[in-house]
């Protein structure tokens, strides 16, 4: 079992007023020198079975056409490697 | 600049009805093989300045006061590489 990761973010040029809320906020409670924020969604797949070239096409369309609002909003698929990040 | 993200997951014990709405629905719009899903946030800060530890350190505590609810949730800290990734 393998886990993909989604990462769907809106589009640059769309209106972030989630993002916008949150680095307004932060002056306000004692962080500075954050000069943008952009806030999305992350979806964590469980894959049964191999995440070859195939899986990975059909999580690509699953993206594109379900998860992702490909109108205002990018994505990026990603095979998640075993926990090389820092973790809290 | 510099690119920082944090991604806000809630933690495996706790219910997340949005994934379990998405995996529910995925059979049938035709996709199979998909086990779990889960469904969190991902931010994305523009950090003036360099990326140092003591950066990271402020980012770190900014998580974890007022980006996640560490009563239910995990979340990871990430210094975003140059596009490393596939995009769409």
């Amino acid at each position: 079992m393998a886990r993909v990761v989604v990462d769907v973010m809106l589009k640059p040029e769309i209106l972030d007023p989630q993002g916008q809320a949150v680095q307004r906020a932060l002056p306000r409670l004692g962080f500075q020198g954050i000069s943008d924020v952009r806030q999305g969604k992350r979806f964590e797949l469980e894959v049964d079975g191999p995440v070859d070239d195939a899986a990975l096409a059909r999580i690509h369309e699953m993206a594109e056409t379900f998860l992702a609002n490909t109108v205002i909003e990018d994505f990026v698929v990603k095979v998640e490697d075993e926990k090389a990040e820092e973790e809290k």
